[in-house]
């Protein structure tokens, strides 16, 4: 499978030093590190940090949502591997302003223990930090083990809660908390139709049937719920719903923000035909909508397919969800999101 | 190949219910017709219009750019094929108030023989129209014959530089020389790795070989220059700035925008690759980027590639680029674009 890239040794590198090209003057490398990227926007001093961590290879995940009323600041590993705790304890000891940082990431093994190890070191500098962990993804685990959870793209969404409430002066605890609220509240279910390679394997690590599609696949192939004959959008939207609702009610005249993720090779088109039939279902049922988020936010580089995220509301995140921020990837007004 | 989409026939119904749907607070169906988006945002009722129109399947292109200091109106075929002249009227009216309306689009037959008898039908209602063709694609005809190319993304900044100067309450006559002079001064090639599928196909419609890239291939899979054995991201980069330095010289000291596009599969991941190549071979012979534009503005559904465009500017052009300007599909701020 052909990529367009130099070497698959130099892929990360590379892409950091493409966004550092590009977005320089917003964004940059933490001492020239290419490991570590950090906020160059202007922000308050005493300000709480909130920085994440992952694998390369989901851009916009998780480099892009470094910015203003988001992150200040992402260490990123080789495609689909953590990054050290070294270089997680570095961006710590970068983004902390006094008032301590949260560290906000997604549920794997390899970030998870990375992460305790940088806060234990940066423990030893006196910052104070917390974790919280995204479990969105609801077919990774039935809810009675609901802890061992991927978390996906509804990540994206207490990056943008928690972002908003630091930004907004809110403490340490209270920021966490913020992200903890976002991530209860919030559920997602991944459809996947074709695999995607990793730069240096060269070829598929996973197969999807050329009639298939894949309920409930990780954003790095990792097994779902079942394998179905290729079902319409509309069948998609529905089962989306249903599996997300039997997991975590939705009242009449509630709110929730809706995301439609693109995977990467699956046109922006066919998002809108899914978030069409999302929209109905829940319109009709009287949930209402808002911020609607469209989109590749989370991506596995050129699989092709999409996930639908749910995120409940209550007044606080509706606010921090609508609070203003951008990055060189992302921008929320208070008319919505553009991309 | 299989597509995220309910039935062939309603791809396109389906994907403007599902633009209204997400973002009908900002742009809208006129009067109801799924062939014709307009933008709700608030705007001076002095103000040229400014609309486009073209075939679907090449989102963000078309549809994404009707917003604020953008696009007034975008009209909207079948999958790669022009809407009719009837709808393209109906636009042109809706987008008029008083000041006239520039038609700006890419050079091919059936959006300009329809945009000409849209033009017709509207000149007995008295209103003025201008017409400016985007023919910024090298590869598809030798400088000789530069009027018979083919518009590809470099529209996109043409629909940025004459909204910002519609935006700023010039007249007819200079909004479309802005848009003339962005387009006499754009040059884009592109790269094609895989064909896309359209819906009403169901099977890809032109091929790329398992080991080549096809250099200069139209977003549509029209031919191109020529067939090679992959290449890596450096020389992607090298032959694209050669290839548009030789049809349009650029000099030490000036300035210019690039956009490096993605045609639907290629992930950001790659796009920022290439695009670190091209910043370092215009750096290196002194030639300045300006708001530098890396991410998805014209598609091919799922064709995997890319294409580099290149903009000269100049005081008036850098000016009407950096201009604020925002659409659900788009934002320019003074610190650069955002998505």
């Amino acid at each position: 499978m052909k990529k367009l890239l130099n070497t698959a040794d130099s892929f990360v590198r590379d892409t950091m030093e493409g966004i550092e090209a590009a977005y320089g003057d917003r964004v940059g490398l933490l001492d020239g590190d290419y490991r570590v990227l950090v906020s160059r926007y202007p922000t308050r001093q005493d300000k709480v940090g909130v920085v994440t961590a992952g694998g390369s290879g989901h851009l916009p995940l998780f480099l892009g949502y470094v910015g203003q009323g988001l992150l200040d600041g992402c260490a990123v590993g080789e495609v689909f591997a953590s990054p050290s705790a070294q270089k997680m304890a570095d961006m710590i000891r970068a983004c902390d302003r006094g008032r301590g940082v949260l560290c906000l990431y997604g549920n794997y093994n390899g970030d998870l223990f990375n992460f305790r190890m940088a806060c234990d070191d940066v423990d030893l500098d006196d910052i104070e930090t917390r974790q919280v962990l995204a479990r969105d993804d609801v077919a990774s685990a039935p809810p009675e083990e609901a802890s061992r959870r991927r978390g996906v793209a509804g990540l994206v969404l207490a990056f943008k809660t928690a972002g908003a409430a630091a930004q907004e002066g809110l403490g340490l605890e209270e920021v966490a908390a913020v992200a903890q609220r976002t991530l209860d509240r919030t559920r997602t279910i991944g459809f996947a139709l074709s695999p995607c390679v990793v730069p240096r394997v060269g070829e598929p690590t996973f197969s999807v049937g050329e009639d298939d599609i894949e309920v409930g696949m990780g954003i790095h192939g990792e097994a779902g719920i079942e394998t179905r004959p290729m079902m319409s959008a509309h069948e998609v939207a529905q089962l989306a719903v249903e599996t997300i609702e039997a997991d975590m009610p939705l009242s009449e005249g509630e709110e929730v923000c809706v995301m439609v993720n693109g995977l990467g090779a699956t046109p922006l088109e066919e998002q809108l035909i899914v978030y069409r039939s999302v929209h109905s279902l829940l319109s009709a049922r009287g949930v209402g909508i808002v911020m609607p988020h469209v989109g590749e936010y989370a991506t596995s580089m050129e699989m092709a397919g999409l996930s639908v995220t749910v995120l409940r509301l209550d007044d606080q995140l509706r606010g921090l969800l609508q609070a203003p921020a951008v990055s060189p990837f992302y921008t929320a007004t208070s008319a919505g999101t553009s991309r």
